[in-house]
């Protein structure tokens, strides 16, 4: 009965209602039921609880939400410098001369994260990773890419491991070295993925970086030929690929994504029917990253009901980043997911747990169910569609990570 | 140099980027300079500090952003009930006839409303409300429209009155009987004006709870000649007036707020050239509300180049509601503003300061200038613009109401 039952090694929330998201679609609710916990593990889930429980310490939710605890399994939140003032001079009416004149767009991202210590980059990232948290983020996802240096590549990926250890959340990482040309390298995109993407991979991997590898499939940044050459050392070096595909054009990405047995497909606005097919026979998630839909006030839906329609699991993310998505709730991603692309909100929270788990090759979490870890989220609300349908309120009551509160 | 200067009567806050707003555009920015306060009162403004100021206790800022407190100047945060299911259904692919039938739409709302106790409607909404004030807002207008009977548009209007006396905030409040026509006056909107709306608009002036008379014209609501009809009791009773115009269909509400000289003309993504031109020479405020153009899908854009070529002040607020915006963020209505609408981000500001205290009839506040009330949002960023270029991201560090930390 204690209110503070999570300090405890082993402990059983009591009078919840519990979206297990164990089913293939829904929420698997248990309108009023029962976590027990022990050692940082989900011991048993049920709307009974055996007498085997009856001693262990005890918390009433009186009627809360548990989720499994969100996971963001698409960001870029390790970066430095600011770009408010880019995102003002555009709406001031500057050119896209007039803002790379005044210092703007990736290259000013890349500029100040190659200037940046790994300090800094923690540092800076902390805030956002912190407003993540806030609304019940457990896991999440960072990539590099905003150094397109050897060196940089490597500091990005450090920082990221260094965010598991400042804060009591889990991070994977992905190395994204092909995420654009940089400004030294302009004209030879076949030359910085041999001399600078490739070789950073392999040094990044040598240390124990890289979680994954993923990439940008697209007119401003790599054909398929190109990530195909880097998704080739990833399938040596034995590491999963994921890709950022079919954003702002159909290059073909999310068939190669498929190809290569991705994790994911991200973005995706521009896939087609036969991509979700393949996709679907491949096993590959949907990840859906609304805030960049929104921020790049983009037209193009992606294709939600060719993905039901075969079976390609769908996730959310926030794409955290300081050009196209400088969002940090993945609460609003799912409301986004929803008003912007006609998700349910079962699917919005399913993108945020169950899915975006199985998006990171994660089978640990996203789940509620005995055996996985105990990464919780209790929430102030009446049904678990009030999640998705809010806009900008945080109805967090706690976060549980690995069983502890 | 305290820590808590702001918890005595006369303080000095220093080293602070400001966002004055007191230049009919822009921030009216000091790069770093000092406010006084004394007795709940802005003293002093400016780059220097002169020599009177020497023995105030000073808290230095480090060089963080001060604007003036946020101001949410459309609300409908006074309801009960949950809409979080019919959101849901919707989703689901629910026809608006099986919503009805499953007890969803304004109906309600507004049954939900009928059966709550005040301390119930307070509760409700004190947790909006502490959303609101969580990034940063000091003065909110609330609406009543739920009731649409005398007795619950009176609690509606008392509960919101209470709000003010639960927490540091300040509440003005709108009577907005001409919301919708309750299912027992179907087909008989004048029936229900003359019975009902204008009857509960004198007893409640009379009970000292209206500070201006609000009105829904629209094709699914009230014509101009029946918002007229109210409005020219508000002007016998000597209360300014405001409208929810051009927000689906031109209506002509827009020229009939300005002919009444209205505080402000709220949606108006249908208002054209000449309504412009009217509600300029009318002094009458547009208050755009990108939450509920986000929420429905709305492709009209507001005339927002006719209102800077006419000099039509432009204010952003939440338009908080269960149906059309459960946004309670007005950082995020600022996003939403420059994202969606175009708004510069210190149009945007301005729009929840200035501009909102304007649409308010509110002289005391929504600047930084010496007489004024010392409602002052202290933020942790680097720029201004940074305000309305993050989403889901709260950077405030500490809101000050009446010189109260
Ligand atoms: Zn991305
Ligand atoms: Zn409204």
């Amino acid at each position: 009965m204690s209110h503070s039952a999570a300090t405890s090694d082993r402990y059983v929330l009591s009078d919840a209602q519990i979206a297990t998201m164990t089913a293939p679609e829904g929420y698997g609710l248990i309108e009023r039921g029962h976590i027990a916990v022990e050692g940082g593990v989900i011991a048993h889930v049920g709307a009974d609880l055996r007498p085997d429980y009856a001693d262990w310490p005890r918390e009433s939710l009186g009627g809360a939400l548990v989720t499994p605890g969100l996971i963001d399994c698409h960001t870029h939140i390790v970066f430095d410098g600011n770009r408010a003032r880019e995102f003002e001079m555009r709406l001031q009416g500057a050119t896209y001369e007039e803002v790379a004149r005044a210092g703007g767009g990736i290259v000013s991202t890349m500029a100040a994260t190659r200037d940046a210590t790994q300090d800094q980059l923690v540092d800076a990232a902390l805030a956002r990773l912190d407003s993540l948290i806030a609304d019940g983020a457990t896991l999440i996802e960072v990539k590099s890419g905003y150094g397109l240096d050897r060196d940089t590549e490597l500091a990005m990926l450090r920082a990221a491991r260094a965010l598991a250890q400042r804060r009591g959340i889990r991070v994977r990482t992905s190395f994204l070295g092909a995420h654009a040309i940089p400004s030294e390298f302009s004209g030879q995109a076949d030359r910085y993925i041999d001399t600078v993407c490739i070789p950073a991979l392999r040094a990044a991997h040598a240390e124990g970086l890289v979680d994954a590898v993923d990439g940008f499939c697209e007119g401003i940044a790599f054909d398929t030929a190109q990530i195909a050459r880097v998704f080739d050392v990833a399938v040596e070096l034995g590491l999963p690929v994921k890709l950022h595909a079919e954003q702002l054009s159909h290059m073909g990405g999310a068939a190669l994504a498929a190809q290569y047995g991705a994790l994911s497909a991200d973005h995706v606005e521009y896939a087609t029917e036969a991509d979700a097919q393949a996709m679907a026979a491949a096993g590959t998630v949907a990840v859906l990253l609304p805030g960049a839909f929104y921020t790049v006030r983009e037209t193009q839906l992606p294709p939600v009901d060719a993905f039901r329609t075969h079976g390609v699991p769908i996730a959310l993310a926030t794409d955290c980043n300081p050009g196209s998505s400088p969002l940090t709730s993945l609460l609003l991603a799912m409301n986004m997911g929803c008003t912007l692309f006609r998700l349910t909100p079962a699917e919005a929270l399913a993108g945020v747990t169950r899915h975006a788990a199985r998006a990171l090759g994660m089978t640990d979490c996203g789940q509620i169910d005995p055996g996985l870890r105990a990464d919780l989220a209790i929430w102030d609300v009446e049904t678990p569609a009030e999640l998705a349908y809010r806009i900008g309120f945080n109805p967090l009551r706690k976060r549980i990570f690995g069983g502890e509160a």
